[in-house]
């Protein structure tokens, strides 16, 4: 298993710390009565490029060797890791190329140029997307940064949570959409270093449950094919984030995508904030499975706020 | 002209504290690029019931004497104040009567009556506005809190404004919306206390544009039919809000409906806040009248955040 653990993630929260943002820990009274419960959302919609992504994109970017960086970076992303690293990669003025399916949502497609990657299409499989990135790395010299496999990028992910849990400690649980797993394996490491019985939580899209089926069965099951609104939240767990949630029990609550969009609804109308589908998961989990939460405190990471503004899933 | 003083805001301040948020300042590197300025946005979409109202009503019902406060307060309201003095008169556990014309947005007249307070329909005139409550009043012996004539009001108003130099200092303008010009009279007398070289500017839509009218002729305007998708800048200047806007200085700058609307979608897109119209002509105002603003520190008052989420004006 990769090397992640809370001094990695302190060392990446150093390293940051210049360029990505302290995201804001936000609170609703109407939205803690309807889940019987005290949420704290750690606001990472709020972060540079719209999402978490850019704190595991970020710590790599900056722990290459001046020489290696030189080169470049490559990834494959349906969306939000793609920008982070296209953003990453700009901080540090070195180029950046991003592999993405022809299915990815155009605003994504536009915030990676906007950030001043080179975006190259493929086809929406994930052996088209690995195949397409080791290309690139074999034709410019640069570093693949995996979206969710990279020991840097599940340490950067991992701030998240050090900062919620200074903000809104003592929490007694925390939830974390999981898709890849990047984000749930930093969020179950840093959380356990710092509060070992806190209750470690991962909100999945029913159509895209290959986490759920995976922890149920014990081991890794590959072959779910994503149906779901959750654009950021379609692709297979790694298997080294897979060995994180099982070392560390991490319970996956799967939702609905209608409890996704009336979760998402609820949070532009009671928070007043802008989210993704991704991100409603989380209130979504802790709305349906209650027993999990009630009268407890809990740490909601908002994973992202880049949505189709023309098309919001409940209109 | 009421005695609305710094002294008074502050004490408005002491007052709230134990009801209001103390809202954040948001910061967005990609509008400050697009406007050439520093832009520090104060976000009453935050404040309790969704709209810096809540200030000034708040500080209107506990500023009354308990025998008073017992009979209840009565306003009248086309949306954000009526669901402020609903909340704080639940906050005070005082019955609450809003006049509300019959082309409120629903989503606001729900918000009253989810409150406790008790709704009156009305025809959507100020004459009809006037007489319902002036009934109300008779006929239960509650107080009137005029929605922005009220110098407990304005002052609960410019209690943001002292916030956000607070938080943000120094500016070197102050940008809020004008409609009736509750907000905009405490903004300049909080303002002006503080900082009294601060540039105090009022965002008024074109189609509502008594203000601007009011302060070329320098006599009050009152024949203004407004025609804007801005529903919290209906209300004609009351005569108080104009004498403070002339004693202030204050600027009045027009926006279109189309700016506003293109102003409001940056802020759902960059900022990932959930704005209502009203609240984005500020922004509106700072990216059409450039030179007021290029290269200065700008404070802007997001006014609220309470939107039909079903109809969102880009769609």
């Amino acid at each position: 298993m990769a090397a992640v653990t809370i001094e990695s993630i302190r060392a990446a929260a150093a390293r940051i710390a210049a360029h990505a943002h302290r995201t804001p820990v936000l609170h609703s009274r109407g939205i803690d009565a309807l889940a019987q419960a005290t949420l704290l959302f750690k606001c990472e919609n709020f972060q540079r490029a719209g999402a978490f992504k850019f704190r595991g994109a970020c710590n790599a970017v900056w722990a290459l060797d001046d020489a290696t960086a030189a080169r470049g970076v490559v990834t494959h992303s349906s969306g939000n890791h793609g920008g982070a690293l296209a953003l990453a990669a700009k901080t540090r003025g070195i180029p950046a190329h991003v592999v993405v399916p022809e299915d990815t949502v155009p605003l994504k497609v536009a915030a990676i140029r906007a950030y001043g990657a080179s975006v190259h299409f493929c086809e929406p499989t994930l052996a088209a997307r690995d195949a397409g990135a080791e290309r690139l790395v074999r034709e410019t010299g640069a570093t693949l940064i995996h979206p969710f496999t990279h020991p840097d990028v599940i340490a950067g992910q991992g701030t998240a949570t050090l900062e919620l849990i200074e903000q809104a400690e003592p929490l007694d649980a925390l939830v974390a959409p999981v898709s890849g797993g990047g984000l749930i394996s930093g969020s179950a490491i840093a959380a356990h270093a710092l509060a070992p019985e806190l209750a470690v939580f991962a909100a999945e899209p029913e159509g895209a449950d290959d986490a759920y089926r995976s922890m149920q069965r014990g081991e890794r099951v590959t072959d779910v094919v994503a149906a779901t609104i959750c654009d950021g939240l379609r692709a297979n767990l790694g298997a080294v984030n897979f060995a994180f949630m099982r070392a560390h029990a991490v319970t996956v609550l799967p939702v609905s995508d209608a409890e996704t969009v009336a979760a998402m609804r609820l949070v532009f109308e009671r928070m007043k904030i802008v989210v993704e589908p991704s991100s409603a998961t989380v209130l979504a989990a802790v709305l349906r499975h209650r027993a999990h939460f009630a009268g407890r405190r809990v740490g909601l990471i908002v994973s992202g706020g880049n949505v189709d503004l023309d098309h919001l899933p409940w209109q």
